[in-house]
């Protein structure tokens, strides 16, 4: 069934997403800081809104894919933002990655004007976006969660939508999973940077550990950029040092230490500081090698 | 073609290494410490000898299977050592996991013996031992492991039995995969600690990491440990203890800083300090909701 979507955020993520909701029939409002991408989606049908609450008059489901959190915070609670345009019974999905913190605050503020949030962060990157392949990890009512599933479902892999449990846990979830990331990242790293300067072949290592306990994804994707120093991004290391800070934040809100994390933001931090913002996250392997070489 | 082999060290793993290798048809010459273990390999047909040196006089290739580097030392140097007994052109197999700077001098000890030294660790715990399913990370001459390949062959999974370079690099390569795995480790049980702590079901944010690039062996299996709070071993924390030391050891040697290694180290201490050596090493997270729960 169509359904009157707004869609706030067509940056590399939210235009591809945004034109999958075209294609699957739905009609929608668009709204972006910047014009070209606008202009793109128009030329596919949808409709463009001078303001998020213009957008939110026009919609019964509103989709916000924003950088960070007070880009999230000003599109909802601004002057013009959506809490001003919302109506009864509308569902809001922030598939931003933000603050899970900030996230609970927003989910009530919506909630006190008659609406629902889910915070519905995604994992799959750029690729990930085009395809409609995206991993989708959803928090907030479970009604909501029914009720959205289908237009989550037409940006991702419907196998891979999954309601991880009260408003707040998708961005807990996002988080973890860059938590996992980190550490396995720093691991194979490691160990990359031990073969390397032992003068093993990394790339028997990288095989090796393949067939074992070792194997991850990371090993996998990673450690091949790691073996051929290719940092072309993939997912730039300063977008993983948001994620990073969101992390700290979430452990500092939780009442958690995490160690290995704090080792694996400074090593991003470290590579940030030495150029390299806009390479691939994978690149943290570099900063061992530096420290290591004379 | 039936061969010659001298087999030193029937512990949990050693023992079924054996084994398999009576079973592949070979003539055993056994030797360990306590007797239980040679009893029950002279009952499927093995030999014993008193002493390592009477093993390496029975046997055209040597394998030793022991807890640690001092062991290996002592039973390949020791008085009644497998040095003191070395045939001509007699191949050792080292299969224990020990220091990668003393391999490389053992090896060259039994080169000036007239022998060829081979280091070859395994992973894959007791269960790959007795599934003859381990793999097998090699460093040596070339030739010395194509004759070998056969013999190890029948205690591992073929295609994981590798060859990694030079003497010293299937220990490196071994220690290796224990850092890869200490990094993805310290990700999990940091993010679990963290959903745990954020009132979030592990279970779910287990779920949707395996479907992206957060998916690893560890969240897997160790995943599924902490969600149980099962640690039966498994691979005893202690034991990762010991090759934690000998990561570290290799890092020092050969001019690595492992900033994310160390964290998993101490954390590791920390488990085993408060009385968990002979848990699973998965129980390292407990140590992250021991320092957060008041």
């Amino acid at each position: 069934m169509p359904e009157n979507i707004g869609f706030i955020g067509l940056g590399v993520m939210g235009k591809p997403m945004a034109g999958h909701l075209i294609k699957a029939g739905h009609h929608l409002t668009v709204h972006n800081r910047s014009r070209g991408a606008v202009d793109e989606l128009v030329a596919s049908g949808a409709v463009a809104a001078t303001s998020p609450a213009e957008v939110a008059r026009a919609s019964s489901l509103v989709i916000t894919m924003l950088p960070d959190t007070p880009d999230v915070e000003r599109v909802l609670t601004g002057a013009d933002g959506v809490l001003a345009g919302l109506q009864k019974g509308t569902i809001v999905i922030d598939m931003s990655s933000i603050s899970p913190v900030v996230t609970e605050r927003l989910a009530m503020l919506v909630a006190d004007h008659g609406g629902s949030m889910l915070d519905a962060p995604v994992s799959g990157g750029e690729i990930g976006a085009i395809n409609a392949q995206l991993s989708i990890m959803v928090g907030g009512d479970e009604a909501a969660f029914h009720r959205a599933k289908p237009i989550l479902d037409a940006m991702g892999n419907p196998e891979k939508v999954i309601h991880i449990g009260r408003s707040g846990a998708g961005q807990i979830c996002k988080v973890c999973n860059q938590i996992a990331i980190g550490g396995a990242l720093a691991g194979v790293s490691e160990a990359f940077a031990l073969a390397k300067k032992a003068g093993v072949d990394a790339a028997r290592v990288r095989q090796a550990l393949l067939g074992g306990f070792a194997a991850s994804r990371v090993l996998e994707v990673h450690g091949e950029r790691m073996l051929v120093d290719n940092y072309k991004p993939g997912f730039r290391a300063r977008l993983y040092q948001k994620d990073m800070r969101l992390a700290n934040e979430a452990a500092a809100a939780n009442g958690v230490s995490m160690p290995a994390n704090a080792v694996v933001a400074q090593l991003l931090n470290a590579l940030i500081a030495s150029g390299g913002g806009d390479l691939d996250y994978a690149a943290l392997g570099t900063v061992l090698l530096k420290m290591a070489n004379g």
